[in-house]
Protein backbone atom coordinates (compact mmCIF):
# COMPACT_ATOMS: atom_id res chain seq x y z
CA UNK A 1 0.00 0.00 0.00
CA UNK A 2 2.95 2.32 0.68
CA UNK A 3 4.39 1.53 -2.70
CA UNK A 4 1.10 2.13 -4.24
CA UNK A 5 0.70 5.56 -2.42
CA UNK A 6 4.34 6.86 -2.94
CA UNK A 7 4.03 5.97 -6.89
CA UNK A 8 0.45 8.17 -6.88
CA UNK A 9 2.29 11.11 -4.87
CA UNK A 10 5.21 10.73 -7.48
CA UNK A 11 2.53 11.26 -10.15
CA UNK A 12 1.13 13.85 -8.52
CA UNK A 13 4.23 15.75 -8.09
CA UNK A 14 4.91 15.07 -12.05
CA UNK A 15 1.76 16.65 -12.91
CA UNK A 16 2.43 19.57 -10.97
CA UNK A 17 5.73 20.08 -12.40
CA UNK A 18 3.68 19.76 -15.93
CA UNK A 19 1.26 21.97 -15.53
CA UNK A 20 3.64 24.15 -13.88
CA UNK A 21 5.54 24.05 -16.73
CA UNK A 22 3.02 25.52 -19.33
CA UNK A 23 2.16 28.23 -17.23
CA UNK A 24 5.90 29.44 -17.50
CA UNK A 25 5.51 29.14 -21.19
CA UNK A 26 1.75 30.90 -21.25
CA UNK A 27 3.78 33.83 -18.95
CA UNK A 28 7.12 33.78 -21.37
CA UNK A 29 4.54 33.97 -24.23
CA UNK A 30 2.28 36.71 -22.69
CA UNK A 31 4.71 38.64 -21.35
CA UNK A 32 6.72 38.47 -24.68
CA UNK A 33 3.26 39.66 -26.89
CA UNK A 34 2.53 42.58 -24.47
CA UNK A 35 5.93 43.99 -24.97
CA UNK A 36 5.72 43.47 -29.07
CA UNK A 37 1.77 44.11 -29.61
CA UNK A 38 2.17 40.18 -30.99
CA UNK A 39 -1.48 39.64 -31.45
CA UNK A 40 -0.31 36.19 -32.83
CA UNK A 41 1.08 34.85 -29.74
CA UNK A 42 -1.43 36.56 -27.78
CA UNK A 43 -3.96 34.62 -29.39
CA UNK A 44 -1.47 31.47 -28.02
CA UNK A 45 -2.09 32.28 -25.13
CA UNK A 46 -5.32 32.28 -24.63
CA UNK A 47 -6.03 29.47 -26.49
CA UNK A 48 -3.66 27.52 -24.48
CA UNK A 49 -5.35 28.70 -21.02
CA UNK A 50 -8.02 25.97 -21.76
CA UNK A 51 -5.04 22.90 -21.66
CA UNK A 52 -3.82 24.24 -18.17
CA UNK A 53 -7.50 24.19 -16.48
CA UNK A 54 -8.29 20.75 -17.85
CA UNK A 55 -5.24 19.44 -16.57
CA UNK A 56 -5.43 20.97 -13.34
CA UNK A 57 -9.30 19.18 -13.50
CA UNK A 58 -7.36 16.41 -13.95
CA UNK A 59 -4.99 16.57 -11.26
CA UNK A 60 -7.85 17.39 -8.50
CA UNK A 61 -9.45 13.99 -9.72
CA UNK A 62 -6.69 12.43 -9.13
CA UNK A 63 -5.63 13.82 -5.60
CA UNK A 64 -9.82 12.87 -4.68
CA UNK A 65 -9.07 9.41 -5.78
CA UNK A 66 -6.03 9.19 -3.64
CA UNK A 67 -8.06 10.39 -1.19
CA UNK A 68 -10.87 8.05 -1.55
CA UNK A 69 -8.60 4.84 -2.43
CA UNK A 70 -5.31 4.86 -0.04
CA UNK A 71 -6.90 7.17 2.84
CA UNK A 72 -3.72 9.17 3.85
CA UNK A 73 -3.48 10.52 6.67
CA UNK A 74 -0.95 12.58 8.94
CA UNK A 75 2.06 13.95 6.56
CA UNK A 76 0.93 11.96 3.46
CA UNK A 77 -2.43 13.44 3.68
CA UNK A 78 -1.43 17.05 4.28
CA UNK A 79 0.69 16.84 0.99
CA UNK A 80 -2.32 15.53 -1.04
CA UNK A 81 -4.49 18.34 0.16
CA UNK A 82 -1.57 20.82 -0.55
CA UNK A 83 -1.30 19.62 -4.07
CA UNK A 84 -4.99 20.52 -4.87
CA UNK A 85 -4.05 24.03 -3.39
CA UNK A 86 -0.94 24.53 -5.63
CA UNK A 87 -2.97 23.17 -8.44
CA UNK A 88 -5.27 26.18 -7.86
CA UNK A 89 -2.54 28.67 -7.71
CA UNK A 90 -1.00 27.75 -10.80
CA UNK A 91 -4.21 27.72 -12.63
CA UNK A 92 -4.98 31.06 -11.68
CA UNK A 93 -1.32 32.09 -12.73
CA UNK A 94 -2.44 30.79 -16.54
CA UNK A 95 -5.59 32.82 -16.07
CA UNK A 96 -3.58 35.75 -15.31
CA UNK A 97 -1.41 35.24 -18.36
CA UNK A 98 -4.81 35.40 -20.08
CA UNK A 99 -5.84 38.59 -18.92
CA UNK A 100 -2.48 40.02 -20.27
CA UNK A 101 -2.98 38.18 -23.40
CA UNK A 102 -6.36 39.63 -23.90
CA UNK A 103 -5.00 43.26 -22.84
CA UNK A 104 -2.56 42.81 -25.70
CA UNK A 105 -5.03 41.90 -28.48
CA UNK A 106 -7.97 44.11 -27.33
CA UNK A 107 -5.50 47.14 -27.85
CA UNK A 108 -3.76 45.59 -31.49
CA UNK A 109 -3.10 47.21 -33.91
CA UNK A 110 -2.34 49.68 -30.75
CA UNK A 111 0.79 49.18 -28.51
CA UNK A 112 -0.62 47.86 -25.07
CA UNK A 113 2.41 48.95 -23.33
CA UNK A 114 2.33 52.32 -22.73
CA UNK A 115 4.99 54.43 -24.01
CA UNK A 116 8.13 55.35 -21.08
CA UNK A 117 7.00 52.25 -19.55
CA UNK A 118 8.88 50.01 -21.81
CA UNK A 119 11.66 49.06 -19.83
CA UNK A 120 9.42 48.57 -16.52
CA UNK A 121 7.41 46.01 -17.86
CA UNK A 122 10.25 44.12 -20.20
CA UNK A 123 12.00 43.92 -16.54
CA UNK A 124 8.80 42.46 -14.90
CA UNK A 125 8.46 40.31 -17.91
CA UNK A 126 11.81 38.75 -17.33
CA UNK A 127 11.53 38.16 -13.37
CA UNK A 128 7.89 36.90 -13.83
CA UNK A 129 9.33 34.35 -16.45
CA UNK A 130 12.08 33.75 -13.97
CA UNK A 131 10.16 33.38 -10.93
CA UNK A 132 7.67 30.67 -13.03
CA UNK A 133 10.77 28.75 -13.89
CA UNK A 134 12.50 28.59 -9.94
CA UNK A 135 8.45 27.57 -9.19
CA UNK A 136 8.72 24.67 -11.81
CA UNK A 137 12.36 23.53 -10.26
CA UNK A 138 11.02 23.58 -6.95
CA UNK A 139 8.25 21.37 -7.12
CA UNK A 140 10.80 18.86 -9.42
CA UNK A 141 13.95 19.44 -6.42
CA UNK A 142 12.39 21.02 -3.55
CA UNK A 143 15.27 22.78 -3.07
CA UNK A 144 14.21 25.47 -0.75
CA UNK A 145 17.09 27.66 -1.86
CA UNK A 146 14.85 28.55 -5.07
CA UNK A 147 11.73 29.84 -2.36
CA UNK A 148 14.13 31.87 -1.29
CA UNK A 149 14.71 33.08 -4.81
CA UNK A 150 11.21 33.46 -5.31
CA UNK A 151 10.42 35.46 -2.68
CA UNK A 152 13.36 38.23 -3.79
CA UNK A 153 12.37 37.72 -7.04
CA UNK A 154 8.38 39.02 -5.48
CA UNK A 155 10.45 41.81 -3.68
CA UNK A 156 11.59 43.33 -6.94
CA UNK A 157 8.52 42.95 -8.59
CA UNK A 158 6.93 44.62 -5.69
CA UNK A 159 9.18 47.38 -6.06
CA UNK A 160 8.66 47.87 -9.80
CA UNK A 161 4.83 47.91 -9.53
CA UNK A 162 5.52 50.95 -7.14
CA UNK A 163 7.59 52.38 -9.62
CA UNK A 164 5.18 52.06 -12.45
CA UNK A 165 2.39 54.47 -10.07
CA UNK A 166 4.99 56.59 -9.49
CA UNK A 167 5.52 57.23 -13.00
CA UNK A 168 1.90 57.33 -14.05
CA UNK A 169 1.41 59.47 -10.78
CA UNK A 170 3.92 61.96 -11.53
CA UNK A 171 3.91 65.35 -13.83
CA UNK A 172 5.73 64.53 -16.53
CA UNK A 173 3.19 61.22 -17.28
CA UNK A 174 1.74 62.33 -20.68
CA UNK A 175 -0.01 59.15 -21.22
CA UNK A 176 -4.14 59.24 -22.04
CA UNK A 177 -6.36 57.68 -19.71
CA UNK A 178 -6.07 54.65 -21.84
CA UNK A 179 -2.61 54.58 -21.31
CA UNK A 180 -2.57 54.69 -17.38
CA UNK A 181 -5.55 51.92 -17.15
CA UNK A 182 -3.52 49.22 -18.82
CA UNK A 183 -0.41 50.60 -16.95
CA UNK A 184 -2.40 50.17 -13.68
CA UNK A 185 -3.96 46.67 -14.92
CA UNK A 186 -1.16 45.24 -16.63
CA UNK A 187 1.37 46.05 -14.03
CA UNK A 188 -0.90 44.44 -11.60
CA UNK A 189 -1.04 40.96 -13.33
CA UNK A 190 2.58 40.99 -13.95
CA UNK A 191 3.20 41.70 -10.19
CA UNK A 192 0.17 38.81 -9.23
CA UNK A 193 2.08 35.94 -10.40
CA UNK A 194 4.99 36.64 -8.09
CA UNK A 195 2.20 36.51 -5.08
CA UNK A 196 1.05 33.30 -6.75
CA UNK A 197 4.26 31.18 -6.48
CA UNK A 198 5.43 32.72 -3.19
CA UNK A 199 2.21 31.21 -1.94
CA UNK A 200 3.34 27.77 -3.90
CA UNK A 201 6.65 28.54 -2.53
CA UNK A 202 5.12 28.08 1.22
CA UNK A 203 3.56 24.90 0.15
CA UNK A 204 6.11 23.56 -0.75
CA UNK A 205 8.23 24.43 2.39
CA UNK A 206 5.47 22.61 4.16
CA UNK A 207 5.85 19.54 1.89
CA UNK A 208 9.58 19.28 2.14
CA UNK A 209 9.92 20.24 6.00
CA UNK A 210 6.91 17.99 6.61
CA UNK A 211 5.52 20.52 9.52
CA UNK A 212 2.28 21.81 9.11
CA UNK A 213 2.98 26.16 9.45
CA UNK A 214 0.49 28.31 8.40
CA UNK A 215 1.89 30.42 5.89
CA UNK A 216 3.33 33.00 8.43
CA UNK A 217 5.31 30.17 10.59
CA UNK A 218 6.25 28.76 6.52
CA UNK A 219 7.85 32.03 5.14
CA UNK A 220 10.19 31.52 8.33
CA UNK A 221 11.31 28.16 6.95
CA UNK A 222 12.24 29.76 3.27
CA UNK A 223 13.78 32.34 5.25
CA UNK A 224 15.59 31.17 8.10
CA UNK A 225 15.70 27.19 7.36
CA UNK A 226 13.69 26.18 10.75
CA UNK A 227 10.93 27.12 12.51
CA UNK B 1 -19.40 6.97 12.52
CA UNK B 2 -22.05 8.02 9.84
CA UNK B 3 -24.01 10.52 12.77
CA UNK B 4 -20.07 11.79 13.72
CA UNK B 5 -19.67 12.19 10.07
CA UNK B 6 -22.53 14.19 9.11
CA UNK B 7 -21.75 16.23 12.56
CA UNK B 8 -18.28 16.97 11.30
CA UNK B 9 -20.13 18.21 8.20
CA UNK B 10 -22.71 20.50 9.74
CA UNK B 11 -19.64 21.94 11.81
CA UNK B 12 -18.12 22.23 8.58
CA UNK B 13 -20.80 24.29 7.24
CA UNK B 14 -21.51 26.29 10.28
CA UNK B 15 -18.38 27.82 10.31
CA UNK B 16 -18.62 28.41 5.97
CA UNK B 17 -21.42 30.17 7.31
CA UNK B 18 -19.92 31.83 10.34
CA UNK B 19 -16.95 33.18 7.75
CA UNK B 20 -19.35 34.39 4.65
CA UNK B 21 -20.70 36.56 7.47
CA UNK B 22 -17.50 38.49 8.32
CA UNK B 23 -17.16 38.55 4.93
CA UNK B 24 -20.18 40.67 4.22
CA UNK B 25 -19.57 42.69 6.96
CA UNK B 26 -16.00 43.70 5.61
CA UNK B 27 -17.96 43.44 1.92
CA UNK B 28 -19.97 46.64 3.38
CA UNK B 29 -17.71 48.56 5.52
CA UNK B 30 -15.08 48.54 2.91
CA UNK B 31 -17.38 49.61 0.21
CA UNK B 32 -19.18 52.02 2.18
CA UNK B 33 -15.65 53.42 3.73
CA UNK B 34 -14.58 53.74 0.11
CA UNK B 35 -17.72 56.01 -1.01
CA UNK B 36 -17.47 58.40 1.62
CA UNK B 37 -13.88 58.30 2.56
CA UNK B 38 -14.49 56.81 6.20
CA UNK B 39 -10.21 55.90 6.70
CA UNK B 40 -11.99 54.44 10.36
CA UNK B 41 -14.23 52.03 8.81
CA UNK B 42 -11.52 51.04 6.44
CA UNK B 43 -9.38 50.61 9.53
CA UNK B 44 -11.92 48.40 10.51
CA UNK B 45 -11.86 46.25 7.50
CA UNK B 46 -8.28 45.98 7.65
CA UNK B 47 -8.11 44.81 10.98
CA UNK B 48 -10.76 42.62 10.83
CA UNK B 49 -9.65 41.01 8.06
CA UNK B 50 -6.85 38.91 10.41
CA UNK B 51 -10.13 37.18 11.68
CA UNK B 52 -11.66 35.74 8.61
CA UNK B 53 -7.80 34.56 7.40
CA UNK B 54 -7.54 32.45 10.95
CA UNK B 55 -11.44 31.58 10.85
CA UNK B 56 -10.55 30.14 7.37
CA UNK B 57 -7.07 28.61 8.27
CA UNK B 58 -9.33 27.58 11.19
CA UNK B 59 -12.02 25.87 9.17
CA UNK B 60 -8.91 24.35 7.01
CA UNK B 61 -7.43 22.22 9.77
CA UNK B 62 -11.13 21.02 10.82
CA UNK B 63 -11.65 20.01 7.02
CA UNK B 64 -8.15 17.70 7.16
CA UNK B 65 -8.72 16.37 10.51
CA UNK B 66 -11.90 15.15 8.79
CA UNK B 67 -10.76 13.76 5.92
CA UNK B 68 -7.92 12.22 8.37
CA UNK B 69 -10.37 10.93 11.04
CA UNK B 70 -12.95 9.74 9.01
CA UNK B 71 -11.90 8.72 5.69
CA UNK B 72 -14.96 10.02 3.93
CA UNK B 73 -15.28 8.51 0.64
CA UNK B 74 -17.62 9.41 -3.01
CA UNK B 75 -19.90 12.28 -2.53
CA UNK B 76 -18.75 12.54 1.44
CA UNK B 77 -15.42 13.19 0.31
CA UNK B 78 -16.14 15.65 -2.39
CA UNK B 79 -18.22 17.71 0.04
CA UNK B 80 -15.20 18.02 2.11
CA UNK B 81 -12.59 18.55 -0.67
CA UNK B 82 -15.77 21.78 -2.05
CA UNK B 83 -15.24 22.97 1.31
CA UNK B 84 -11.71 23.39 1.39
CA UNK B 85 -12.20 25.45 -1.67
CA UNK B 86 -15.20 27.60 -0.62
CA UNK B 87 -13.04 28.58 2.51
CA UNK B 88 -10.69 29.91 0.01
CA UNK B 89 -12.60 31.65 -1.93
CA UNK B 90 -13.96 33.72 1.04
CA UNK B 91 -10.60 34.01 2.16
CA UNK B 92 -9.88 36.50 -1.18
CA UNK B 93 -12.79 37.65 -1.14
CA UNK B 94 -11.84 39.26 2.59
CA UNK B 95 -8.68 39.99 1.19
CA UNK B 96 -10.31 42.39 -1.50
CA UNK B 97 -12.54 44.09 0.95
CA UNK B 98 -8.96 44.73 2.39
CA UNK B 99 -8.08 46.34 -1.00
CA UNK B 100 -10.38 48.68 -1.06
CA UNK B 101 -10.30 49.51 2.22
CA UNK B 102 -6.55 50.51 1.65
CA UNK B 103 -7.10 52.20 -1.61
CA UNK B 104 -9.44 54.86 0.64
CA UNK B 105 -7.03 55.14 3.38
CA UNK B 106 -3.82 55.82 1.17
CA UNK B 107 -5.96 58.60 -0.94
CA UNK B 108 -6.85 60.20 2.48
CA UNK B 109 -8.16 62.75 3.13
CA UNK B 110 -8.72 63.29 -0.49
CA UNK B 111 -11.58 61.00 -2.28
CA UNK B 112 -10.78 57.74 -3.32
CA UNK B 113 -13.83 57.68 -5.55
CA UNK B 114 -13.17 59.66 -8.59
CA UNK B 115 -15.47 62.51 -9.56
CA UNK B 116 -18.29 61.50 -11.89
CA UNK B 117 -18.16 57.72 -10.91
CA UNK B 118 -19.95 57.77 -7.62
CA UNK B 119 -23.19 56.66 -8.18
CA UNK B 120 -21.52 53.98 -10.27
CA UNK B 121 -19.81 52.82 -7.44
CA UNK B 122 -22.36 52.87 -5.15
CA UNK B 123 -24.22 50.63 -7.29
CA UNK B 124 -20.96 48.37 -7.11
CA UNK B 125 -20.98 48.77 -3.68
CA UNK B 126 -24.69 47.93 -3.59
CA UNK B 127 -24.53 44.67 -5.24
CA UNK B 128 -21.22 43.48 -3.57
CA UNK B 129 -23.08 43.29 -0.47
CA UNK B 130 -26.12 41.64 -1.97
CA UNK B 131 -24.31 38.95 -3.61
CA UNK B 132 -22.22 38.46 -0.53
CA UNK B 133 -25.50 38.02 1.37
CA UNK B 134 -26.38 35.64 -1.16
CA UNK B 135 -23.77 33.66 -0.71
CA UNK B 136 -23.92 33.66 2.75
CA UNK B 137 -27.56 32.47 2.36
CA UNK B 138 -26.80 29.71 -0.24
CA UNK B 139 -24.27 28.45 1.92
CA UNK B 140 -27.55 28.10 4.64
CA UNK B 141 -29.75 26.75 2.83
CA UNK B 142 -28.68 25.07 -0.20
CA UNK B 143 -31.20 26.92 -1.86
CA UNK B 144 -29.77 27.11 -5.71
CA UNK B 145 -32.29 29.58 -6.63
CA UNK B 146 -29.51 32.14 -4.91
CA UNK B 147 -27.30 30.75 -7.13
CA UNK B 148 -28.92 32.22 -10.24
CA UNK B 149 -29.74 35.47 -8.37
CA UNK B 150 -25.88 35.84 -7.53
CA UNK B 151 -25.21 34.86 -11.15
CA UNK B 152 -27.23 37.80 -12.36
CA UNK B 153 -25.28 40.20 -9.95
CA UNK B 154 -22.45 38.82 -11.44
CA UNK B 155 -23.74 40.07 -14.74
CA UNK B 156 -24.92 43.42 -13.41
CA UNK B 157 -21.36 44.15 -12.11
CA UNK B 158 -19.81 43.09 -15.11
CA UNK B 159 -21.70 45.50 -17.07
CA UNK B 160 -21.15 48.20 -14.30
CA UNK B 161 -17.43 47.29 -14.34
CA UNK B 162 -17.23 47.82 -18.17
CA UNK B 163 -19.05 50.84 -18.02
CA UNK B 164 -16.57 52.75 -15.74
CA UNK B 165 -13.76 51.69 -18.15
CA UNK B 166 -16.36 53.50 -21.30
CA UNK B 167 -16.19 56.38 -18.89
CA UNK B 168 -12.55 56.41 -18.04
CA UNK B 169 -12.00 56.22 -22.07
CA UNK B 170 -14.30 58.63 -23.05
CA UNK B 171 -13.94 62.46 -24.07
CA UNK B 172 -15.49 63.60 -21.41
CA UNK B 173 -13.04 62.82 -18.55
CA UNK B 174 -11.32 64.95 -16.93
CA UNK B 175 -9.68 63.32 -14.23
CA UNK B 176 -6.43 62.97 -13.82
CA UNK B 177 -4.01 59.94 -13.74
CA UNK B 178 -4.79 58.84 -10.11
CA UNK B 179 -8.49 59.10 -10.73
CA UNK B 180 -7.74 57.02 -13.52
CA UNK B 181 -5.92 54.29 -11.31
CA UNK B 182 -8.54 54.70 -9.17
CA UNK B 183 -11.51 54.11 -11.03
CA UNK B 184 -9.49 51.10 -12.60
CA UNK B 185 -8.26 48.94 -9.49
CA UNK B 186 -11.18 49.72 -7.55
CA UNK B 187 -13.71 48.85 -10.35
CA UNK B 188 -11.34 45.55 -10.87
CA UNK B 189 -11.93 44.96 -7.01
CA UNK B 190 -15.66 45.61 -6.90
CA UNK B 191 -16.34 43.19 -9.76
CA UNK B 192 -14.12 40.12 -8.58
CA UNK B 193 -16.03 39.52 -5.55
CA UNK B 194 -18.69 38.47 -7.47
CA UNK B 195 -16.50 36.63 -9.61
CA UNK B 196 -15.37 34.35 -6.56
CA UNK B 197 -19.41 34.15 -5.03
CA UNK B 198 -19.64 32.50 -8.87
CA UNK B 199 -17.33 30.32 -8.18
CA UNK B 200 -18.48 29.57 -4.76
CA UNK B 201 -22.26 28.59 -6.19
CA UNK B 202 -20.69 26.35 -8.64
CA UNK B 203 -19.09 24.43 -5.75
CA UNK B 204 -22.50 24.56 -3.43
CA UNK B 205 -24.38 23.39 -6.75
CA UNK B 206 -22.07 20.34 -6.46
CA UNK B 207 -23.00 19.47 -2.61
CA UNK B 208 -26.61 20.04 -3.29
CA UNK B 209 -27.07 18.00 -6.48
CA UNK B 210 -24.63 15.55 -5.33
CA UNK B 211 -22.79 15.43 -8.78
CA UNK B 212 -18.92 15.86 -9.31
CA UNK B 213 -18.99 18.25 -12.13
CA UNK B 214 -16.33 20.70 -13.75
CA UNK B 215 -17.46 24.44 -12.99
CA UNK B 216 -18.26 24.20 -16.76
CA UNK B 217 -21.13 21.70 -16.13
CA UNK B 218 -21.94 23.12 -12.43
CA UNK B 219 -23.33 26.79 -14.04
CA UNK B 220 -25.51 24.47 -15.93
CA UNK B 221 -27.09 22.75 -13.48
CA UNK B 222 -27.38 26.46 -11.69
CA UNK B 223 -29.53 27.56 -14.53
CA UNK B 224 -30.94 24.36 -16.07
CA UNK B 225 -31.42 22.75 -12.74
CA UNK B 226 -29.99 19.50 -14.87
CA UNK B 227 -27.16 18.15 -16.22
Amino acid sequence: MREVFHQSLEDVQTRLVEIAELVTVAIDKATRAFGSSDVALAEEVIEADAVIDEKAIALDELAIEILARQQPVARDLRIVVSALRISASLERMGDIAEHIAQLTRMRFPERAIPKGLKSTFTKMGELDVEVARQLTELLRTQDLALAEKIRNDDDKLDDLHISVFEKVLSDTWQGEASATVDATLASRYHERFADHAVSVAKKVAYLATGDWVTETDAIEVIVNGQR
